[in-house]
């Protein structure tokens, strides 16, 4: 195989402290080697082995690919109206998530996948190496099945979110949709997916439902996370915690005993920022869970209702701005914090082993993706060793 | 010369009430014609004229390209570790605006021009089509005169502001360095310059100090425009309408009586809510000032130190997040709001005679500027009639 160094890298953020300063482990003037689809050396530029092929990075910071572990991109429709309304005050009473339901099960399998391959095309443009997806506008077993199919198409990290809202047609009978959702949809669905999460939020699924579910999930293999305490005090924290769920995400409203939970338990705390950005909503506290030791990850939660961004560095300058997060925790949570949350350790990080997944800034230093917010810095990405 | 029509623009804003629906002058399924480098004409997609060359726009929506009547890219150095410090709670004491100043007078010409030219090639690229540019990180007669030579090689929008703050060699004696501005300083850089503005706040300059330097500027032919009410309340938005400057810039903390003079005056009110956003300052009030009649525009204010973004798109969408405009109010302050600010009718427009300055974006409607936060939608962007 083909070896290519990447020198003259001013600032790179390898998340690997034996590498370089600080939780980043940072090294100036670094360079990377990669062979095939991994990362095979790491180290100061002037000591870089010789490789098939150089790239000069001219003084450029890097870091490793962005990794989102929340997303929502099997979907149709388009919900521009229903913002538009919400950002200037007007009324709408329209259905939400129903609205994307009714369009995402009108929808060919074609127009599906094409519309989450463009979401996944334009995460990986922006820096995204790794990206979770979800189902949960589907809710019948033929529609959550195929949008589970459709996300594996273009991902590994595949969740069956048969338990976003209660389909439709069960309103007057919650118990009999959980009853779906943990039996016929389940079995449907297993077989695609790598996790299970549910909605436990008022208007939802309640603390009972949730467990139910993540209990019968977990029964079948899929390691549970939580939509957790998004618009409202409640359980799912709790809940996640308890079961040892891989990440609590949202984790808005919180109480004492919430965050201690996640900051004594390997939940991770994943936090949403566009989702309040987009509601006008109250960020979540991200200070008060890194100091209770919390683990946080960051993700943008792109879906076309709550928070249409697939931008992590737009979620990094929100984080830095209104979540108490320092540029550098910041960056370590859209990267190994990510990769924390979805329990892997091959992304997340640029050290030897690791898959060559590597974003080019073009700025000096990784803190640049919250001094210059809204900027399009990313000036190239590698994914499993390939220059995208 | 050859024209090209581009049709299919699945929502064209034209700013021009007479052309379409509503204050942004919206027109459905739209194809415009560009003749050289000027708007030939504009309307349905089906009764566009034969043209020599077709652009199919295939849906996507279109808007005049962005006017940013606020920047300070001739700068040279970087305030990465001063914003780190002040966004990780660590205390800075280095000098802020001191600091680019020193690096700026000790940077060769071809620093400064590369540099300029870089950040207004990075705006071009996210559809920003007329930009204006300031000195004020000179602060000696020779530097303040070449910064803005370098200025009029890439805008015709050229602003002196030689009173940014007081020059440190002048600490001691401010009234020298007013006279030094009103003296030969202005007689070296009123050739290169069509405006002249004045940083009218506690530390920097007094209502008396900026009347004088703002009438001096007016004596010679350039327009006064005034950094107002940034950091406190204070005389400069009275100021700025009492001598009819095109605009008073920032306009943060504003008395009722600064709001009903902007109202009923001529002078536009830019807002600078990138400033805000990397100061977690309190972002302007742009309802109240709407609502009081006044015209807004919107700019990035493109600087090293307190806003160190060229995204229009980015300030769209905080304003309509944190600032109480609508999605529409948004895009028209960040096209014809500064085009306005700059007093020019061939810009911020798209109707026949205009510049041809466009942006087309990945997107159905203009919305999405402020529905999709942080995510790169210009998709292609037409200036003078060139494509980009």
């Amino acid at each position: 195989m083909a070896t290519t160094a990447i020198t003259h890298i001013a600032g790179l953020v390898t998340n690997d402290p034996s590498l370089g300063s600080g939780p980043l482990g940072l090294i100036q003037d670094a360079a990377v080697v990669i062979d095939d689809d991994r990362i095979a050396w790491v180290g100061a530029s002037s000591s870089a082995p010789a490789t098939d092929n150089r790239v000069d990075a001219g003084g450029r910071a890097a870091l490793p690919g962005f990794v989102d572990s929340h997303s929502h991109v099997v979907f149709a429709g388009d919900r521009t109206e229903e913002f538009n309304a919400r950002m200037s005050g007007r009324g709408y009473t329209a259905g939400g998530i129903r609205t994307t339901v009714a369009a995402t099960r009108a929808a060919s399998n074609n127009v599906l996948d094409a519309n989450a391959a463009r979401y996944v095309r334009e995460a990986l443009g922006q820096g995204t190496t790794t990206l979770e997806i979800k189902s949960g506008y589907g809710l019948t077993t033929e529609d959550e099945a195929r949008s589970l199919s459709i996300a594996a198409a273009h991902t590994d990290e595949v969740t069956f979110l048969g338990a976003h809202i209660v389909a439709p047609e069960f309103a007057d009978d919650p118990a009999a949709y959980v009853g779906l959702v943990t039996g016929p949809m389940l079995d449907a669905c297993a077989p695609y997916a790598r996790w299970i999460d549910v909605f436990c939020e008022q208007g939802a699924f309640d603390g009972d439902q949730a467990r139910a579910i993540l209990t019968a999930g977990a029964a079948r293999g899929l390691i549970p996370r939580v939509h957790a305490n998004q618009l409202s005090y409640g359980p799912g924290v709790q809940l996640a915690v308890e079961l040892g769920a891989a990440s609590a995400d949202h984790c808005t409203h919180l109480t004492d005993a919430d965050v201690d939970a996640l900051g004594q338990s390997g939940t991770v705390a994943t936090l949403l920022p566009g989702a309040e950005f987009s509601t006008r909503a109250t960020y979540p506290d991200a200070r008060r869970l890194l100091d209770a030791g919390a683990t946080v990850a960051l993700s943008p939660d792109c879906n076309p209702g709550s928070s249409f961004t697939s931008s992590m560095a737009f979620c990094i300058a929100l984080a830095v701005r209104d979540m108490g997060m320092t540029p550098d925790e910041a960056v370590w949570s859209a990267t190994a914090g990510g990769a924390a949350a979805l329990r892997r350790t091959d992304v997340g990080r640029i050290s030897p082993g690791a898959r060559a997944d590597l974003v080019l800034l073009d700025a000096p230093s990784h803190v640049h993706l919250a001094y210059r917010p809204g900027v399009p810095l990313v000036s190239a990405v590698w994914h499993r060793g390939e220059l995208v």
